[in-house]
């Protein structure tokens, strides 16, 4: 504990007093003290306003320069790489340019209780104050503390980030999952994120360990850096964010499988990656060297892995579900007044419905942390089963709306964390820049990355039709961006003379990465030769029963079509209003429950075409022309279902799969171009009159 | 501090342990007490999600039991009333039904530093905890706190409500003021607002203080009370908050005068209740007795009134006008891309102006605070700002998604408000019922309230020819309920006896004006014979030159003409695209000024009615047939306009501001019905050919 003796040598302004016995007050100082106290307190406020405004401004100034370049469509920088650079500005500004005098505001006392508790109560002289733990500080930090108040204050509390920031960006990611060529490639994007990941993490600490020794044997090294330490970095630089990237591929229109991998990857390897290093935190072998091998520990933090992320990921599906029936019943329930009065009674549904909506999914995230599970996790999977059954039972309005309330969260979180980011390089008191560790770490990100897609795309390929081809593995291998995850992972302890380094290498892959990876990715699109200004649209319409469809089926391995068929026969009926009704699927002997769970839409998207307006959602209603048959004229992509109708009829046919996937991104790609057009048509879709509905888009398309 | 020393004898778990010594850390523990650490903050951690768990739970049961209510049509129940009730369910069964062991978490330290700081450094054997101030605690508070952990530990800091779920309610308030009926009436909402709520301040403050003597005498006080504390009594029930009035009334179409004045007041008489409140608390008299009556510190406090709320209101409208000129920029900038590629580039168009006109709009708050001015009233008025100049720049989509926005974020503050209201009556610790203060409470709200209408009434029928007639006032006076405000201002501070004795008095005001004043609506306005089913459309058009338009150029004095002719010409057309051009008003020598400033839209304007898809905003383009005849024949309301067209030509006549601000309202009620309905029609309103769309609008009206 020499350290902390020198600190408190060094700190000669610190009140250092306390006593035993209870202090004499001076009652006629109270009120003036009182007014001080107020004082400071108010202070304090208008202080944590400003410092709250300057972020406020950050992202205002972002947008309005977004504004500038997709006017002047600027494509090499991101908004988020725009924002990180604003951010770096405000950053060396607040550090250089503004002084403000240190007020003697803090005061230490020491004490010999024998633990911190979460609330601590003062008693100064006669009145009590009540204090919240807000962490545990570095030795060293405590004198900076002093040195620059101000710098402090703009560094907010790192559980913000994964409590408040992560949260929408991670549950937008899963709710606005584009599901046709995610799941043609589920097998490929799982392989990735999570044997990948691991790969990828193992790779990284086992090379940061070189490093690291290294370091140690030269002398470069300040502090404790163990084994666990490299694979905790392993874990927090293998979340992948290709925010930027994706962002590019959408608008040049990118192959839609090279985007579906590199979008279901990172999505889902950021939840991987999040699991994975608490496991590694938690892994903790008994007795007294603390960072040994033990083969007890290791299969404990295996098992606290698998807990950790099964739990997150049932109890996500779970509140996906349960809002599902919720708004499955509530949809019956309004059903009959919502067609007699709707044009004066039922105009708050489609809020009441939003705020649902809203607090169901919030509610997720708190259910799992408050069960000890992790929130982000649960909360992609709640995203994922909202689109998939709650969408559905949406009212129009309602589905724009909790699109656009997400859509604008996750933009807000996203330029917040990117900016903020910018600004930490310059404000964070703690920073540990070494030169060796971050060559190796460059190093060991670009090897862990080469390690991930090149030898598991090998892999792949052995049983992919559809092969990924080199170009895609460099594009991917390129496109391994890093950040909010691994910020927001890297940012929450700081404690350790390991973390610091870590904090200071993470900040700098991912600046590099945002901008060289992110800004550099039309050239590396033109320079793999890799086809822009695909119309998944065209795709469908020209060769509906050729080698991509055959594709899908075939790689589509049984377990998923299992899943597919159980979804669409069971779960689909029960939980929203598409899909066919359970007493056809059901067999004879649970007829009357079938008939008790069926809704009555369900009996008429029998016969009849269902208009849904879904756009993430599978349009179930399509199916039904595998079903019966009647109906097949009247579909939007005719060519398309009349040829493939041949092999109808069954309702667990795989090519009600392959086209089922297909048309719900058919429709995807039409409405993605209507959502954002504020001009845009949404006549009535009366629902007895589909045929003429139906018969606008084509008009459109 | 006889108190205090008795707490401290009461305290036997208390760990009272310090020295002025470094303490002696022993090493081998310090890996043991880090994880007991961790452990405590995981949690304490998980606590807190699992409380606020216990809101959102509540929230979506509130939304659940609405949704049946709206299905079966109650209407003697409102969700705000909903929301208390099964506040009041959770926080009984929180008190009663759940025992949680207390454990040992809190350590007090007494120490003789003389004052308390705002950050804390704890060293805890060698480590350094950071803790941050929450704030003062009672004496008696202390011993509670470890007796009821759990209930505390549902207690949110007050400050959350002033800065977190205020703001969304007032902006909402602000932006959604319905304009007609609103200006047509200003006059009389400004005396009721301002005059009105000091009167009944100083009215409620007197009874009370008369109420507090008479227990003072009788020895039913347990404290000291002060007559400032009196006035501030006054202050914070003065706010009223008819939300259950007004959904009631939207619903039954009332009176339109009565719903605009009503509404008006309730909006503004919360900024008065909150500037009012704080300048009553910034009273402090010089020497020794701080509660005696100084001329000078009233006057003091008198200027802090006037100050605050002028800078408030001004900050509000600089930072509205500087959203409107942004956005007039940037729909500027957008015009020519916007409409060339509309179908492939600009989609994030919508997204942004949304995200920057919210952040824009929190800044206010944000800037104000830092500022020391109320940022409540800030936003207030940056909300009617927004409302008049920038949301005509914003994109229907735009336009749509900030309303649905903040919508949203109202609803889901105003019900957890209410529901934290239910719950506080139970879970709050230092509640403080004395029935003479209760029922002097009562019965002096009551008679404040009476004193702010029916004299101010009296006052402003003298001047008024639309008389306000005796059953409005009586309704008037039945729905002064207490609702938001009055709640946050009362729990800001709990620290005093009096405060605790207000806080739970003001609870009791607010259940009882709530669930009686509000679910008694519709029976008083049947029994006081109040028109219902009114149509604000068919008003306009049967007599637009009749009595109702007579009374509001009448009414409407010499300052709001001049303003609004300001307005009209000159901040209009610099701020948004509506109004004539400005080479048209401004005088000939500012000619290439004008000419500089006018926006290429205004001369449009000149030849042909705008399409303008605003519902909060006054239809500029329709101003233009008092300016350029041709197209008249054009308008929706050809009857009317064609009628009244006489007058027209001069920009700065008196009927245009009639028919405009008519006009403005005709457009809200049909849109009103409009955009509630899910499967509504909005048909690309083609900027070409708008009498095609106005058309259409007709056969719908």
């Amino acid at each position: 504990m020499n350290a902390a003796v020198s600190v408190w040598r060094r700190l000669p302004l610190f009140v250092l007093a306390s006593s035993l016995c209870l202090c004499l007050s001076r009652a006629e100082d109270s009120a003036m003290e009182n007014i001080v106290t107020e004082k400071k307190a108010e202070e304090s406020h208008r202080q944590d306003s400003a410092d709250l405004l300057i972020f406020i401004l950050l992202l205002t100034l972002t947008i309005l320069t977004i504004w500038l370049f997709k006017h002047r469509r600027f494509r090499f920088l991101h908004e988020t790489g725009l924002a990180m650079i604003y951010g770096l500005l405000v950053g060396v500004v607040l550090r250089y340019a503004i002084h403000v005098p240190s007020n003697m505001n803090n005061v230490t006392l020491s004490c010999n209780v024998n633990a911190s508790p979460a609330t601590l109560l003062m008693n100064v002289s006669g009145k009590f104050y009540e204090y919240t733990l807000k962490g545990e500080i570095g030795a060293n930090e405590v004198n900076d503390i002093q040195d620059n108040e101000m710098l402090r204050k703009v560094t907010f509390d790192p559980e913000v980030f994964f409590n408040i920031l992560l949260p929408p960006i991670i549950f937008h990611a899963g709710y606005s999952l584009k599901r046709r060529h995610f799941f043609r490639n589920l097998g490929s994007i799982l392989v990735y994120a999570f044997v990948g990941t691991v790969v990828s993490c193992f790779i990284i600490g086992l090379l940061m360990y070189g490093c690291v020794t290294l370091m140690k044997q030269i002398g470069q090294l300040g502090g404790d850096f163990f084994f666990t330490d490299c694979l905790f970095f392993g874990a927090i630089v293998s979340a992948t964010d290709p925010v930027t990237v994706l962002a590019i591929f959408n608008e040049l229109h990118v192959d839609s499988d090279l985007y579906a991998l590199l979008f279901g990857e990172s999505v889902l390897n950021d939840a991987v990656a999040v699991v994975l290093s608490s496991s590694i935190v938690a892994y903790q072998p008994e007795g007294d060297n603390t960072h040994t091998f033990e083969a007890m520990a290791m299969l404990k933090s295996f098992g606290i892995f698998l807990g950790v992320f099964s739990g997150s990921f049932a109890l996500g599906v779970a509140t996906g579900v349960v809002t599902a029936l919720i708004s499955f019943t509530g949809s019956l329930l309004s059903l009959t007044p919502f067609h007699v009065t709707k044009f004066t009674k039922l105009r708050d549904l489609p809020l009441l419905e939003t705020a649902l909506f809203f607090l169901m999914s919030w509610s997720t995230f708190l259910l799992a942390e408050a069960c000890g599970f992790t929130g982000v996790v649960a909360v992609l999977f709640c995203g994922m089963t909202q689109a998939h059954y709650t969408f559905n039972n949406l009212s129009p309005e309602s589905q724009d709306r909790t699109k656009q309330l997400f859509e604008l969260l996750n933009f807000l979180a996203e330029n917040f964390i990117f900016s903020y980011m910018g600004l930490t390089l310059f404000t964070f008191q703690n920073h540990v820049f070494n030169p060796i560790f971050i060559v190796g770490a460059f190093l060991a990100v670009f090897l862990g990355r080469a390690a991930n897609i090149y030898p598991l795309s090998f892999l792949l390929n052995l049983g992919r039709k559809n092969k990924i081809s080199p170009n895609f593995q460099h594009m991917m291998m390129f496109a391994g961006l890093r950040g909010a995850m691994t910020f927001a992972l890297s940012i929450r302890d700081t404690a350790t003379y390991a973390r610091q380094m870590m904090f200071s290498t993470t900040l700098l892959v991912v600046f590099f990465t945002v901008w060289i990876c992110g800004g550099g990715t039309t050239q590396m699109l033109s320079c793999q030769k890799i086809r822009v200004g695909v119309d998944a649209d065209q795709e469908n319409t020209i060769g509906p029963d050729g080698v991509e469809c055959r594709s899908t089926k075939h790689e589509s391995a049984w377990p998923f079509r299992i899943w597919y068929n159980f979804d669409h026969n069971y779960l689909k009926p029960i939980l929203t209003h598409s899909g066919p009704p359970l007493t056809a699927t059901l067999p004879t002997c649970c007829g009357p429950l079938a008939r008790c769970l069926t809704s009555p839409q369900a009996y008429e998207n029998e016969g009849q075409l269902k208009d849904d307006d879904s756009d993430l959602i599978l349009n179930d209603g399509d199916i039904n022309l595998t079903y019966g048959d009647i109906t097949v004229s009247t579909d939007a992509t005719g060519a398309h279902t009349s040829g493939t109708a041949v092999g109808g009829v069954a309702v667990n046919s795989d090519e009600a799969l392959d086209r089922e996937l297909a048309f719900g991104d058919h429709e995807l790609v039409i409405r993605g171009t209507r959502l954002v057009l504020p001009m845009d048509d949404s006549e009535p879709p009366l629902p007895l009159d589909s045929h003429r509905h139906r018969h606008k888009y084509e008009t459109m398309s």
